[in-house]
């Protein structure tokens, strides 16, 4: 059979070609923009009829290959590149090459091996994330290739990391935009009970199989740490602090005592019992409840403290969301910059994607005003190196820290 | 004599009043905004005829006191906040409040006394840089006000924190637009050649007197550390190095060895004395000369680096000058993504007030595509601490550092 060079849909290894739209932008893949929306794409009844998950080659609109993609006809994000080789495999070899090099970085950041291991689209991975435990490891496959190469993808972690256990946690929201269940089960190796984590001097007890998420926010470590700097000697207080978050690495940094308020009693007993592994134990309490109800009540109380953070839940999860997640972060700053000491630190964060750091800094600096103070702001921080970007999606950094000192 | 209600002139302290034109919002100065812009002044005859520097009850266009301002009709920035109480005295006591407010949070944040004191408008000084060097310390009076209370300033500073000898620095742009004059003198005590300052392990060799600026650039330091803990064991190429900012901490930080290039030969000299200094003088190499030339050099010569660090002068000092500006750093960044070894780090930084972050990553993105790679952002960061912004200016926070991993 004669080649006919006009016919492109003999792509590399008989796979599937989707294209894009004549008006689409080919310049933005080829400069290494990862993803294809949905109205970018030639969505013809064979693209429509493709697996989720489905590998196929994406062409640009002159029939120029542009590169491998894993397809969802059911996500907004139709195509995702997975290589700029059209002719790549996708093995347990090219799934180890790219955990290789995530893990790399990793080994030259971090002392010991407790970190996000996959941060999805920046790593190569799209869709995937990866935390590590030590021996442990907890794979959330957020896109729908990634459930189909699971199995692979396990191999390849004990392989280059030396993991024993693999727990896939098939919970949150970005599984839902994919189409994908919920379920959580142990690929390989066995838990018992919550695992000690290291990080920043002090140690959390991750659930990694019934906690939120992966069982830890290893986002926030290096603003962990910047506040530790400012607890010397103080009283602290951390709301909407899950397993002890900034509480205990307060505590770590030479913090007086501490005070964590969550609305999840497991939580708040995971962060007990890492206060205790860090024989703190009598330096640090609790209070279950709303936070909201909690920065009232202290208020009410007339308590003071000399470092405040509060790293709520999203509450602008999407563009819809913003408005009312900057009211409600407003006010997250205006019930807590009363609780103060003069001259103390007010610590805020955001985990929106909506809000960008200009909309949340103002949110807080209105909500502080309204609280009666005024403020400098000392340190911006983002999610740590184990959280790259790719910077054509820098844009929308969802983790800020800002900390705030207030009016003596 | 009768006072009169109605009459607002007489100000605290016979004052003279300023006054917000009627459509200017009040509310912003209220809310802790410093500065009023000339077009938001009734600038009558009277306030016109202020001396710059001069001291000032604000009033909104009811005749409300808002502020004690310092005037300058020769500025676009008319009017700044010095304190919300219109009857505060400024005298050295009041410097000494602010000063010792300064300290507090320095010596919260930092083991040795070798910091930006003072960083104007968020340490309540409008238009003062205090930098300090262990004893001794150098003040830019960068708004008129400063230049006339800058007996009692010094005075204030040698009685807060022990310093002994005082430069006033009087180079640099802001002080042209305060309309005041170019002059570096020694104030108290004296100074015998270059002062080594302590950072991150490195030792810089500040000179107080000749050098730019206060002689050493305190706000990268956040920034260095970051580089340094990439360093262990790299190849490091520092352009625009000044007086090895980020070469001798990434010596510090174990790097096999580290070229610094700058167009001033009397840097690098100071750089070498500080490598000398740190006994690290055989792994420290300079080469001096126009930065763009060198990175073509070394692309010309094929040479390869662990970690490229490009920290130049700000090219967008003014937003006329914002397109000449990002295309000046998309070309740093196309020269020095090739000098980056397979999996090695990029670091690139701006210190243009007119370039925003996202404008800046966008160039540095654009640099490293057209430079033939691609790269993931581990880490963005920001002035020191020692550098706190006040919220509402915080838009236009000058230093960003971005640090990308470039592909194997």
């Amino acid at each position: 059979m004669e080649p006919s060079l006009s016919q492109s849909d003999e792509a590399p290894r008989g796979r599937p070609v989707v294209r894009l739209r004549p008006k689409a932008e080919a310049r933005a893949i080829r400069h290494g923009f990862p993803w294809v929306y949905a109205d970018e794409l030639v969505l013809d009844r064979r693209t429509q009829g493709l697996m989720p998950g489905a590998l196929a080659v994406l062409e640009d609109a002159e029939r120029r290959p542009l590169a491998l993609v894993t397809v969802n006809p059911a996500s907004k994000i139709v195509a995702r590149v997975l290589d700029r080789d059209p002719a790549a495999e996708v093995d347990e070899a090219w799934l180890a090459a790219r955990l290789s090099r995530a893990l790399a970085l990793r080994e030259r950041l971090f002392d010991e091996p407790f970190y996000r291991l996959v941060h999805a689209e920046a790593d190569g991975l799209p869709g995937v994330i990866i935390d590590r435990f030590g021996g442990a490891a907890v794979i959330q496959p957020n896109a729908a290739w990634a459930e189909m190469h699971l199995e692979a993808l396990a191999a390849a972690l004990r392989a280059v990391t030396g993991v024993t256990t693999i727990i896939k946690n098939g919970s949150g929201r970005a599984r839902g935009l994919e189409g994908l269940a919920e379920e959580t089960t142990v690929l390989s190796g066995g838990v018992a009970g919550p695992v000690p984590v290291p990080m920043n001097g002090a140690i959390y007890m991750a659930d990694l199989t019934g906690g939120q998420k992966t069982g830890l926010f290893y986002d926030q470590r290096p603003n962990h740490a910047f506040a530790a700097r400012l607890a010397r000697g103080a009283r602290v207080l951390d709301v909407f602090s899950h397993v002890g978050g900034f509480a205990l690495a307060a505590l770590a940094g030479g913090a007086d005592h501490a005070l964590a308020v969550d609305a999840s009693a497991a939580a708040l007993d995971l962060a007990g019992q890492g206060a205790a592994k860090m024989g703190m134990a009598d330096r640090f309490a609790t209070r279950q409840g709303d936070a909201f109800a909690a920065l009232e009540a202290l208020g009410a109380e007339g308590a003071r403290f000399d470092l405040v953070v509060c790293d709520p839940p999203a509450f602008a999860p999407s563009k819809q969301a913003l408005e009312a997640g900057l009211r409600a972060y407003e006010r997250v700053a205006r019930l807590a910059a009363p609780l103060v000491a003069p001259g103390g630190y007010l610590v805020l964060c955001s985990c929106s994607h909506a809000a960008d750091l200009s909309a949340f800094r103002n949110a807080c600096a209105r909500g502080i005003g309204r609280g009666g103070r005024r403020a400098q702001l000392i340190h911006t921080g983002f999610a740590g190196s184990d959280h790259p970007m790719l910077p054509q999606l820098a844009e929308s950094a969802y983790l800020k820290s800002l900390f705030f000192r207030l009016d003596g």
